[in-house]
């Protein structure tokens, strides 16, 4: 039998730091996600062919020199190392919204990836492809991070921090929580908002925001949804980087008052997200999407049951 | 029938901090503790009637003055609230050393609460006395914590944080797993050695420290002894206060060095424990005594397993 020559993999945007796990912490969310193809070549290196919006234009913004882009990057990093012979050349097929901190350079990593990987005749299992997908998302945010690939790779929460890397562990869902993830049309440069967050820390500070942490990650493996509602809370990051999305104060108390559990931004912003009981989801993400365009910002959100899928491969042939 | 005119309670000694979760966790240990005698009287106020040490003599430090013993402190905080009459009197019988850093103000406190709680006609449940045992330890660390307090009245392990007080959470403890206390004769003072520690921190103290906090309540969560010994680091605290205990480097090493999956300081200090299977728990122990004794202190050790129980009333009549 002949070696697959084509491959298209899906992977879901996601939500960094969940609020309460700055670096360390992920969820995947369902709807939104970028698409991979990859098709085999005789060529010595990874090209990319092309790279397209949710409208089908060639994307006006993304590189396709396969040096510059995450996904060449990731799936290069992949091929080298896994890759039986020949190259390969992908297409991208961005869903998710540029700089709009929900995960986009992260997705983009993890289909191509995850699509490379398919075209092998013996593919390897999800978790061994994590290192290269975290190469091409080093490339997009300059630093060591997985919280958007790790979930995005694997689905449902992922505590990933960079101290336990290249291992990643699973947290539980708790049942009948659904995420709302809100996306502002307004753009925040990962990298740079990164280099503007403070490098010193108060002990109360510190202690306070572990405790947090500590308490969610209970929270979640308990099936304690009180508690996870007391412990979502970010009172390091995002005091700091909230003033970069000027709605962001009012997408929260709308979120609160129509019933959130909590409600943070999502990675660096300008995406908010918020965590609630399934059946209050819609009536949350309408209250935040109003209040968001009542701030002059076009926006969409997206609902999604707390452990979505991660990545897929949708086409081997 | 008439009320109860007697009860005797015994609280164990506890782990502090147990390393990864300065001032949110602790851990109940056995073999070692307090006890109280509450009898009742028709004074109008809570007084000690003596105060003694294992030995059975007149303890040579501690105050049986009312207003500066922790146990009188914490007896009189619940008897104001929920006593029925009259008022008690206190004996203390101290187990656990001063100052060793084994939870001794707060295993009086909680012997002192649960055993004044055993005079009611209907005594509370164990979870509400916290409060109360918080009062005495309050007076005894200068600070608001609960992670002596609240391990020593309900066993086991428990995530007792500030910010969420007076609630606490029980974490589930790995099967298999136990605990070596070692307690190394020299004595370090719990508020003066709290304001010896640095004000300020790196964001990747912080981050690295919440990451081993949050992998170890997963860890214990998810029963994997694997993640639990990757995690079971202190780089924020331990560092600061190990030159106050001379042993302690050695101590560590000969733990780690028998097979411990990992190895602090216990509260403050001096007392040093560490987590280990079952198996190697006495073993451990043994390394740890001979290599204090090394270094010219004597010591004693106890070994529990991981989920020994809180406070209980031993009579009641």
């Amino acid at each position: 039998m002949s070696k697959p020559q084509f491959a298209r993999a899906f992977a879901p945007a996601s939500i960094g730091n969940l609020g309460v796990g700055f670096d360390m912490l992920g969820l995947a969310i369902a709807g939104a996600g970028d698409r991979v193809d990859a098709r085999r070549t005789e060529a010595s290196d990874v090209t990319v062919a092309e790279v397209r919006g949710l409208d089908g234009e060639i994307h006006p913004y993304l590189p396709n020199e396969a040096t510059e882009n995450t996904a060449s990057i990731a799936a290069a990093a992949f091929w080298q190392m896994h890759g039986d012979e020949g190259s390969i050349e992908i297409t991208v097929h961005k869903g998710v919204p540029l700089q709009s901190g929900m995960g986009s350079s992260a997705a983009s990593a993890v289909a191509a990836v995850v699509a490379a990987n398919a075209l092998l005749d013996k593919p390897l299992a999800m978790a061994q492809l994590l290192p290269h997908a975290i190469e091409g998302e080093k490339f997009a945010s300059k630093g060591l991070h997985a919280d958007n690939v790790a979930p995005s790779l694997l689905g449902g929460m992922i505590f990933c921090p960079p101290a336990l890397l290249p291992d990643t562990y699973s947290i539980a869902v708790p049942k009948g929580i659904s995420s709302v993830l809100l996306h502002p049309e307004l753009q925040v440069n990962t990298a740079q908002s990164r280099k503007g967050l403070a490098r010193g820390y108060s002990m109360e500070q510190w202690i306070t925001q572990q405790s947090y942490f500590g308490g969610f990650i209970a929270a979640c493996e308990q099936n304690d949804t009180d508690l996870l509602a007391r412990c979502l809370h970010d009172v390091i990051i995002e005091p700091q980087r909230a003033a970069a999305v000027p709605c962001f104060d009012g997408v929260k108390n709308s979120a609160m008052n129509a019933g959130a559990m909590g409600c943070s931004l999502s990675g660096s912003g300008p995406s908010i997200f918020a965590l609630c009981a399934d059946n209050s989801a819609v009536k949350i993400a309408t209250a935040m999407e109003q209040e968001c365009r009542n701030h002059g910002y076009e926006c969409q959100s997206w609902v999604s049951a707390m452990g979505s899928p991660g990545a897929v491969v949708e086409r081997r042939e």
